[in-house]
């Protein structure tokens, strides 16, 4: 626990105060998509691999490696976009979709770890009653409601 | 032409250099939605009240006041979150939603208007690959090809 | 309930005013399935067993008789509601679900056929804003207008 | 509660026999958007605000806001066409999108308070087993029958 | 219980060896709609009529009989394609649509019980990543997950 | 033209018959994800790259490289299942979703160049009736009429 909050906070400091990998980093030989997958969602999640991608490792350990390799080495690690505006994006994009909460609440917590405040999580959120409708942006507001009293944050008015 | 680009200009400078509406404009009395709606939906489309909304008027002018009143006045133009994150978030969202181009090519312009970089537009619609399927990317990069190729925007590589 | 069913009876003559099969038509002997499901499409349509169902037959004949046996037959022309309504709930859920336009526009047509006024069928599009967004909304609005120009209908302001 | 109670048939009063706000009582000056949201909404809901809508007001009070007033006021309560139909379609494109089992729920206990027969509500969300397939239709059936169980009402075959 | 595992067995056996009917069998006179949408229901669910299917029926009876009539009696048990390639088409749509997990659970054991092996399962949910995004394909992967545990079976590796 | 004609056939001969890559080819050293990609869109396209992947070159190359090195290369290409299954399985998905109609189309071409039959897609995309509604499956047995007749092929009754 001690050593994952460490691996967590060292990553973190690799990623720096914007959340994004240096372009020099991210492209350094031997610096592979598997370890640049790694630390984006360790970034994210808090807590290394994350319990989600863990849970898939025995049904289907490929769909795991994937999601590090291809989700978050590929993808979310590129430093054209800070990881910052990438989780807005995602939770946009979920809150929009509205049938994958357990990703939502994922990525609710995942902006909060990469930087972004509450009032920043609930406009994107809010925003989504334009472009998605109501129910959307209720049932994400109701997730962040959830993510937040977990994480004893609050919401500046 | 010239009027609708000066106005624009105008609206533009009103809206600042980060895009937002001062909270003191946003809330001085008499400052009311539908204005503030107007100037938000006028910096976006870079055409005043947007051809697609008045496109509706003739049919359902309720739906275009909604859409400046409410989805402009009352949501976008809130200065909590800057119209350029607001326009990536609402790109993502329609990306990944898969069924409203027409409104995600005007997003696309809406962002280029918004101060986003053709780089930064692309990164969040491949990154809708990982959320909502390669399907939803591809028809997202199309879509701001056409629109790049309109507009004679490059992608800097 | 009698006065419901009297009702019912009433608005009969085979689809006559408000568009719904009399029970007794419905489920006399011999008064099958497929001619049920014909008298509905028919009158959805107002051209026989309309150009779309018709497309599908030299690929898919089966399709095309679910859609008549099963959709119009079994579901649609069920006299406990009247195709009135069951048009503008049909219009509601294509509107919001947003990936189906040409039949979008079949059901438009088909809520003026069973006499549904313009009016009603904005109403109802535009409340999706509320339910699915305003890109579903306002996609929904565009293939109305399109619809009552061909029909040269007017919505009533 | 009693006091709820009474505001609520109090405003079912209002609202009248065919439940829509009479026009000359919609437009009249004074009668702003928020109050006429709050009618509506309360007709829908039987219990003031809604549960739902009160749950959101410490993350994001304006999402409260413009549920009520611009979803309740300017759309749902417009007088064009009745909170029945209203209803009816509302279930119906819930139905279809299948991502917001709780605001489904919501709408068919709203229908039942709009006057809408279980008949009538059942037959709505059958219908969408044509247009948005099974599983949606079934999930649909699933909620009303859990709504009807709480509010001890029966289906009339 | 064992009746219907007999019951179960012997369905299977008449389904033969490829999980299809015969056409000889499926077209016979006085082998109707419903025998053979419920011999097909029957092999998928291994419990005779579902308990999905039957929890409908005090609320929406012609529902179920839909489900099995039409969706099991004309379409699923078509010979032109095996039970087998029929749930894995199921299987990938409705993990890719994502919002109809009860129905995802039921045909992921239907697949099974067509004679689909937990790998094959695994390979069409995990392609559903390309089609539409990771959470859509982790969701479906927790549910097999859900369904191989309470099976007891294993996917090889 | 002739060169891609080649490479391609010498690819399907390279897929063998049953259209999957041996897993001794498909883990041998030295033959990459990107070699294997290619080698597996080729036979879906029937021309080398693909003409909408190659689309995506100029504006993100990154995406086209994700689709053959990912979609293809990781995924697609994996022994554990036909190509015919994998084609099949997503012709369902896009048919469901019915929001990625140049994709469908594509995989429609995709399925026929993997071996299967015009009488198993139109099972598969009738079958979606069932799961996804009458909308989505009528509109993807159009797009597989277009693709029949581009190629010339018949469905056998």
């Amino acid at each position: 626990m001690l050593k994952t909050r460490l691996q967590s906070l060292a990553l973190v400091a690799l990623l720096g105060v914007t959340g994004t990998l240096s372009a020099a980093e991210a492209t350094k030989p031997g610096y592979d998509r598997h370890a640049r997958g790694m630390a984006a969602l360790s970034t994210i999640t808090g807590d290394g691999a994350g319990k989600m991608v863990e849970s898939l490792r025995d049904v289907a350990p490929e769909l795991s490696d994937w999601v590090i390799d291809f989700g978050y080495g590929d993808v979310v690690s590129r430093p054209e976009l800070s990881l910052h505006t990438r989780e807005l994006a995602t939770v946009a994009a979920l809150t929009a979709l509205g049938n994958a909460q357990p990703q939502l609440k994922s990525h609710i917590k995942g902006a909060l770890n990469a930087g972004c405040t509450p009032r920043e999580i609930v406009e994107v959120i809010m925003q989504m009653a334009v472009y998605a409708g109501f129910p959307a942006a209720i049932n994400g507001i109701l997730a962040a409601k959830e993510v937040f009293a977990e994480r004893g944050v609050k919401v500046e008015h």
